[in-house]
């Protein structure tokens, strides 16, 4: 057993999901590893990682619907008898900066995967999401780290 | 350290948690490992793995009933102030279908475990759920992956 | 590659989060592991373990509000059209019991961390929170386990 660590950037759009399943699975097989767990942190508060479905774009679509109307801008409505309105007081950068706070919390920041012949092991209808939830395209960062055995032989990387 | 890759598979009675933890234990125990990690991943996008209580079986129904009525089927209320309806744009396996997604972004697809003596570390009163998200009775895969010490001498698997 | 496995005891103030990102820290310090994978599990049902914003107090607040008002105490209503009260079943420890449990299944109970020079690989506005939903103060345990490479010379751990 071997243990790699690195870093990869990703430019996101703005709000909503971007697969990084490619590059992700291109970094194991540049790396050498053959099979073993490969653990991903995002480093940021305001963005997250989650496995969905990998076909039809209206999945995507209803996910982040779903997200920006349980934890709306500006203020929401409780679900509690009474349906008091709450104001967010952290609101520095802007109106969607505690809704994605919040929505990074209802997701995961935290994945470790296991892989096989230098490919995650994933559903066939899986896909793994970088998910934007700030306004503006932002660069964000995953900290990667491989423990698992080496290939005897190298992949190609072209 | 060693490691071991598999698949476990499972029938769901439909809608509702199916309690996993004993068959992830057996299975450490046939695979003759001591202590290490073990890591789930389930191969689908419309159900989710879950730890939660283990005594009471309406806890499992009030987390049903919760899960619900935050993602009803068809449609759902917006908490911003307009409370706006919200239809799903995804329906091609009915009514059930996108709202399961949405359940399975809220819980989890993914966990990293730790197991000593051939058995998984949890409170008292924790246990491992297979949560089903769709009406209908599904058989399901989760790939399991230990990577850990071996025991010097075997368990009975009786 | 080795491994440890022990237990980390907190007490916290009830309902609310607590910053354990130092205490996470000194074990791996004090347990010589220079590098590795850092497996938590909370081994209980009612509280939680997140990743969030390490500096505005107020983003915990809002944090604690939403959970507080997307799953109230007693009852709450349903996001579906005809807006249903729906009451827990399970409340034998009292109105707090079940949003507890609740909570804790919208987050995490497990997270599977990197460790590279005897620190948690984090997002400079990351920490890791022990997140109470119980009322009253209680004493939580998380099982951490490391599998990793050892310090060639000793950390000094005063």
């Amino acid at each position: 057993m071997e243990q790699i660590f690195s870093k990869l950037n990703f430019l996101t759009n703005g709000e909503g999901l971007t697969d990084i399943t490619d590059d992700l699975n291109l970094f194991i097989q540049k790396s050498n590893f053959h099979s073993g767990i490969f653990s991903l942190t995002l480093l940021h508060t305001s963005c997250s990682l989650t496995i969905n479905e990998n076909a039809d774009p209206n999945v995507l679509k209803d996910l982040e619907n779903f997200m920006k109307s349980i934890v709306p801008y500006n203020c929401y409505e409780s679900l509690s008898k009474d349906r008091e309105t709450v104001y967010y007081e952290h609101s520095q950068e802007g109106e969607d900066d505690m809704p994605a706070h919040i929505k990074t919390a209802l997701n995961n920041t935290n994945l470790s995967l296991s892989f096989q012949k230098g490919k995650i092991v994933l559903g066939t209808w899986q896909a793994i999401y970088l998910w934007e939830h700030r306004f503006n395209p932002k660069e964000r960062s995953i900290s990667v780290h491989i423990i698992g055995e080496k290939s005897s032989s190298s992949y190609n990387n072209e």
